[in-house]
């Protein structure tokens, strides 16, 4: 496929089916779509009226994602999968989640067009829920697809107290029918995504695309600091146990070992001091940390250090340091094969020499594919004006002549 | 005076009153009493009766203020003043505050007893407000005690809604009549007030009493840092503006600098993170600062080394840091010839060698009065079990022993 497939008509359709869809906001202020709500399912359906022009055959998973199929060629082909999601954080880009969706849309519009079947069919999914802002669930819709939801969710209320399971309802689903992977598994030939990078590296070298080498490992924690609160003008400071003190000391400890090391990152996003008063020494404090790299090893040296460091100051300005893990991902590796397949379709278009290729330090659905499935995933830069400023104006093209490099391709 | 006049039911009736007080709050859950509320005006009530069974008369001021006299031996004596608040601040210390009020009612109670009088007059003024927990103001009524009171307040609303002024007409006080000085200036000799001290010092040196050397100088400040927010996953270390972090290195830097330097103590007591969320590098944090020095200059060199320092985080960071100051109040120095009153006061009970002389970290209704007359405070240990586990059974008594060292006593 060359790609004069493509002109600036689809780049511009994408664009403007972006922007449609960002204004399908649960609020007037800001653009946030959150699971199962009214934008949430008037962008399910816009979704399915495009994979429907497109010349796909539409499904609703039990979940709610949106899962459209373009066959293959000849009958009993394996199945090319790829996707993202379509809900977003609170005030997130229009970009997040949806470009994995309209550009594998655009892709098979235009096959559609010229009538060209592939040796594998093509699945998009539209997932229904990965940011979770909703009911605090993480990756819920691509954990369906894959036959591993976990029940218990269901039970979960979100801040007006409406639970899962009733908002599933309401949404005419039907939470008691979640059961077992919502896609042949056994079909699957991989699996890719396109997502906006949502870091600063490909615009900071100035290109526009990149390959995607492994999804990183994450843990979050929280940490809690006890220390003696006390009068701020009567305790002096070298009889003090301020637990804010201490764990600004450890915010640094954390910020100075994840800085140590390659692909290590480590955030501190969350800090609260316990009944905080002016004129009173924190007596508790506590706080969150975030830290990733691109394996597992890399993540648990990182964390080994860090936290030690942690205990040496808890012990040294004596305030008790407790500290409890709420979540942990293991890194995906993004196979070989579709790496190098995406790169030197990057590498034609771009002109520029070998391709980027970087981790991800953000989690995406493709990391619960990885577990079924070979996984991909290719970058496009972010900046001030978003992708419309990105001179590779179509993501689409490239996305396609990429996956045409995957063994069954 | 001799230490015989008090006996160990003075003690007993000190500790029985300061319990009563104490269960006069505006919460069944914890000791608060604050502005003008039930509890507050019913304090206000017990403490005119004991002051009148003291032989004293009682007048209350124009703000709520109970205010005993008990004349001098002679016509035109001068007065010395003592007192102290009985407002308290949230979840407060039962004798914080109401041991400055009780002890010298205690020895009126004891000078009437006897049919004693001095050559001075004596006034115990109980303070309405101090800690300014409702209206959030501070030293409200010895403001208005020494005419300076600020009529802005009036309109200025508690949690409810309801304004200074209101509250003032429900509790039958007329906000319009707060003019002038509420006691004599003119005629004032000395202000004295005993006070719990609020911190571990006497404790920690095994002493029951210490005489207070100067009320110390305290500014606090809201520091507000801006970096740029940003994906907790993506992006690298090197290219952040952790506006947390820059503000953990400022509150260690305001750490270290006020332990550096004799009276000097800073504190952090408050610390938000705008919009803080596990997976988002922070954008924005703002803190408080609380800096406080025996003297003014001490406190100006804390001040400029550690916002110098904080400034140089933020150039070197890539933040940027606004600061705004709230408050700001001088040193108080105590009178010499008070400190040496109280000081061989002490010394004869405590036979402990020279009395520990110390500065107030904490401000006092002294520091208001200081502006008028000397002053002079005397400093009672707290510990895990109050003021009753202290062997000095008798505060009052050194009390009125230290002030008969006075140029007029």
């Amino acid at each position: 496929m060359e790609d004069r497939t493509f002109d600036c008509a689809a780049g511009r359709e994408f664009i403007a089916r972006a922007e449609e869809l960002g204004r399908l906001s649960d609020s007037p202020h800001h653009y946030t779509r959150t699971y199962l709500t009214h934008a949430h399912r008037e962008a399910a359906r816009r979704i399915a009226q495009w994979m429907g022009e497109a010349g796909m055959r539409v499904r609703v998973d039990a979940v709610g994602s949106v899962i459209g199929r373009y066959e293959a060629a000849s009958p009993g082909a394996r199945t090319l999968l790829m996707g993202s999601h379509f809900d977003s954080v609170r005030n997130g880009g229009k970009f997040d989640g949806v470009m994995g969706i309209l550009v594998p849309v655009a892709c098979v519009a235009a096959l559609s067009r010229e009538g060209r079947r592939l040796p594998v069919a093509i699945e998009v999914a539209a997932f229904a829920d990965e940011e979770g802002a909703r009911f605090q669930t993480s990756f819920l819709a691509s954990r369906a697809l894959v036959g591993r939801f976990d029940p218990s969710l269901l039970a979960r209320a979100d801040a007006d107290g409406v639970t899962l399971a009733q908002a599933m309802r309401e949404a005419g689903l039907d939470p008691d029918a979640i059961r077992g992977p919502q896609v042949d598994l056994a079909s699957l030939a991989a699996y890719v995504e396109v997502h906006i990078e949502q870091g600063p590296v490909l615009l900071g070298e100035g290109r526009s695309l990149g390959v995607v080498t492994s999804i990183a490992a994450g843990t979050r924690h929280w940490l809690t600091v006890r220390g003696v609160a006390g009068h701020a003008g009567t305790v002096p400071m070298a009889m003090r146990h301020d637990a804010l003190a201490a764990a600004c000391e450890m915010v640094l400890a954390i910020e100075r070992r994840c800085a140590a090391g390659g692909s290590r990152v480590g955030t501190v996003g969350m800090l609260e001091v316990k009944d905080g008063t002016g004129n009173v020494i924190p007596g508790e404090v506590r706080f969150s940390a975030d830290i990733r790299a691109a394996d597992d090893e890399t993540l648990a040296g990182a964390e080994r250090e860090a936290f030690a460091e942690c205990d040496a100051i808890a012990a040294r300005r004596g305030v008790r340091l407790e500290r409890a893990r709420t979540h942990s991902v293991k890194a995906a590796p993004c196979a070989q094969g579709l790496q190098d397949g995406l790169a030197a379709s990057i590498e034609r278009v771009e002109g520029a020499g070998p391709a980027r290729r970087l981790p991800s330090g953000a989690g995406h659905d493709a990391m619960i594919l990885a577990d079924v499935t070979d996984v991909g995933m290719m970058f496009v830069r972010c900046g001030a004006g978003g992708v419309s400023h990105n001179p590779a104006k179509n993501p689409a093209a490239l996305m396609l002549s990429a996956v045409a490099f995957m063994p069954d391709g």
